[in-house]
């Protein structure tokens, strides 16, 4: 008679398994979130089976991590983040481009043509922000400038890892049929999406400041919420026309909303909707992981070496784009670029869909993006204390002696700050 | 790249038309859920085409409805539910006998052999508490003696209508084939139902009174909202393994969350979760109102009859079910129960996929459902605000003059409250 039976059970399922795991995470001194992207592993069709992950799972972690970015662009001030502006250009940039070029060199030393090799690099590229901006916010460090990089960085990221992969795109093939290759068509692209997210951002946020009075208007009392809110899925729409992830569309909106004066209620009111939302999309993150993968030696071996690759070269790029704030903090903001995530997946889908991809690199490039996502937040965690205290070692004792202080004025923090 | 650009969409068209024709609604003294339905109308199918249902959708809905319940039954005290409990049952009990007795007759008149009449007489039996729960809580009602009425009444309704549909399906083709009815059958679904509410309702109020110290345990300080959350998401699932509307479970879960210390704070946490969520359910059921029924006088006609026989018969159950309550809080009890909404239109569908139905009378009996979910909201709004001051004419200056007053100790009223 009542045909969402089996709906309701996978929301209960996703959602208690997140609780728990979340939970004993937490009770070891981990980021919450490595609970749950576990816990999607488990109830998994990799293991248990409990859940399968379809249409509407996938669209309740989309929800899920959009509302999770807005809140984190809520906690964000734009002049914040335009302090930072260099080292997240240079993050994003080199971020990009170390991997790219990483991941091309090494896929042409595997057999491939150039340009194949560099489709395969375009699936090591774009940062998957939701993952770092969890852990970000559960360690309640978003005010730290390297939080502020990061988010700044993401954005960036964003953008170029779109436009490298159109034009990874329409690279195929040029050598039997001539080259599809238009730069005007990138350049326009490029400077789209530039132009969306400057004029979103900086006009936005300027009226959200001038104005934020029109929050006051309705009858409803909960009406600053939902104006806010389809703020936040106009954008999140608005961005994926732009070919960039629903999310930068969600931070920016979170950003514009931090301007106006109902800020606190604000951020009050969006962490239910947090609680409710954001499990869903750790846990069919987890979910999607496929360890049968790891059966045959072949594969674990690609994939070793590829999530090794893909570590160490964004790593690498956003370390080196944020050397101006010293070694630690460069190294926590290296890190917190790590996760490929679901952006990834996307492109490893392509990837299959156009015959590029065997299935064997297509599990691999799912599997590396899944993997770095899963060991990024213990050690995105562990370098965000190192940077804050130099005297951190162990990081359990260090979450237990300080949870949330922020800031200590140690020397060596002082001497990162000058530049 | 980003392949959730559609659902995005559909998300933002839902929200934000839910929140101007809701605005739009209460600026003409409407409750805002009419405006929500029209505006279902409106973006569907029938008219803009700009939404078209579906799984996803559908899933959201069902959740916005399941947080909704859950909310009402968070605002309700289950000894203000029992202090009305003979009432309750007596609406529960004529609502379903008087619809499914006018109905059947009807359709036997109509020329449908005894055993069809029946299957159709079974779509107009249950009520679908979402509607109404929603306008007793715009309207902050959820207190008075009405209210509690119509949700217990809401409970018990669902249960023999579940009952009634399994007795009337296992009828269909007991002409040929013999009958399949088995009373033992029906009588184990019955009590499986009733304990289920029971043990549920009762034992579950009893564990949270006496220990709800086990909310305050966890590290985190969402994680109160977190455990009654997904104690929301395990009952509305349960409920349905019991064959009861998921909607059941949610509302006994905010029940057992009302008796706890944390009542309040998780009123309060609950609020914006409905206002992201709960639009979905009410414009996804505008949306399934196929306005191309209305083209041909036949289906007009029908249509006509059949939602006027579903109000009447509905209104006089639940008005002589609610008579010890006085005349004009019988006649809101009576309008409360008349929405079907959602559950007219699973038998419709069951009806159509057993061959019993013609698409003809598919097609009405799922515009009915939503009809009478359309024309509920005002009537019951003018009838609640009757019932609490007899001076009550023009509902307009009725709702200007006294938004919230609360039971005016007028003597008409006192009399009705002698019973």
């Amino acid at each position: 008679m009542h045909p969402a039976t089996d709906i309701l059970l996978s929301l209960f399922l996703v959602f208690i398994a997140a609780q728990i795991t979340s939970e004993l995470a937490q009770r070891m001194k981990m980021p919450g979130v490595v609970g749950e992207i576990i816990a999607g592993v488990i109830i998994g069709p990799s293991v248990l089976g409990w859940i399968a992950p379809g249409q509407v799972l996938d669209a309740l972690a989309e929800i899920g991590v959009v509302l999770l970015l807005f809140a984190v662009g809520l906690e964000t001030r734009l002049e914040d983040l335009k302090r930072v502006g260099l080292a997240a250009f240079m993050v994003g940039v080199l971020g990009v481009v170390v991997p790219f070029g990483g991941a091309s060199l090494w896929a042409h030393v595997e057999g491939f043509a150039w340009d194949k090799s560099m489709f395969i690099a375009a699936a090591f590229v774009a940062t998957s922000a939701g993952i770092t901006a969890r852990v970000l916010q559960e360690m309640k460090v978003l005010q730290r400038k390297e939080s502020r990089v990061i988010l700044g960085a993401a954005v960036i990221d964003d953008i170029l890892a779109m436009l490298l992969l159109g034009i990874v795109v329409s690279l195929q093939g040029s050598n039997s049929s001539g080259s599809n290759l238009n730069p005007g068509h990138f350049v326009i692209i490029l400077v789209e999406a530039v132009a969306f997210v400057l004029v979103i951002g900086w006009f936005g946020t300027h009226v959200a400041r001038r104005r934020s009075a029109w929050l006051d208007k309705p009858l409803n009392p909960m009406s600053s919420l939902n104006i806010v809110l389809a703020l936040c899925l106009g954008l999140a729409w608005l961005s994926t026309k732009f070919g960039l992830a629903a999310i930068i569309g969600a931070f920016l909106a979170g950003l514009i909303a931090s301007e106006t004066d109902k800020r606190e209620q604000l951020e009050h009111q969006t962490r239910p909707l947090l609680a409710l939302m954001t499990p869903f999309f750790f846990v069919i993150t987890g979910s999607k992981v496929d360890l049968q993968l790891l059966a045959t030696p072949e594969a674990l071996w690609l994939l070793t070496l590829a999530t090794v690759l893909a570590v160490i070269t964004k790593f690498i790029g956003g370390y080196l784009g944020a050397l101006t704030l010293g070694n630690r903090s460069a190294m926590a903001v290296g890190m917190g670029m790590v996760p490929r995530g679901e952006v990834g997946i996307v492109v490893a889908s392509l990837g299959l869909a156009a015959g590029v991809f065997s299935n064997l690199i297509y599990a691999v490039i799912v599997a590396m993006s899944l993997l770095t996502s899963v060991v990024t937040p213990p050690a995105l965690a562990w370098l965000l204390r190192y940077a804050e205290d130099p005297t951190t070692e162990d990081p359990a004792l260090a979450v237990a002696a300080q949870p949330t202080t922020d800031k200590p004025s140690a020397p060596d923090h002082g001497a990162s700050r000058e530049n």
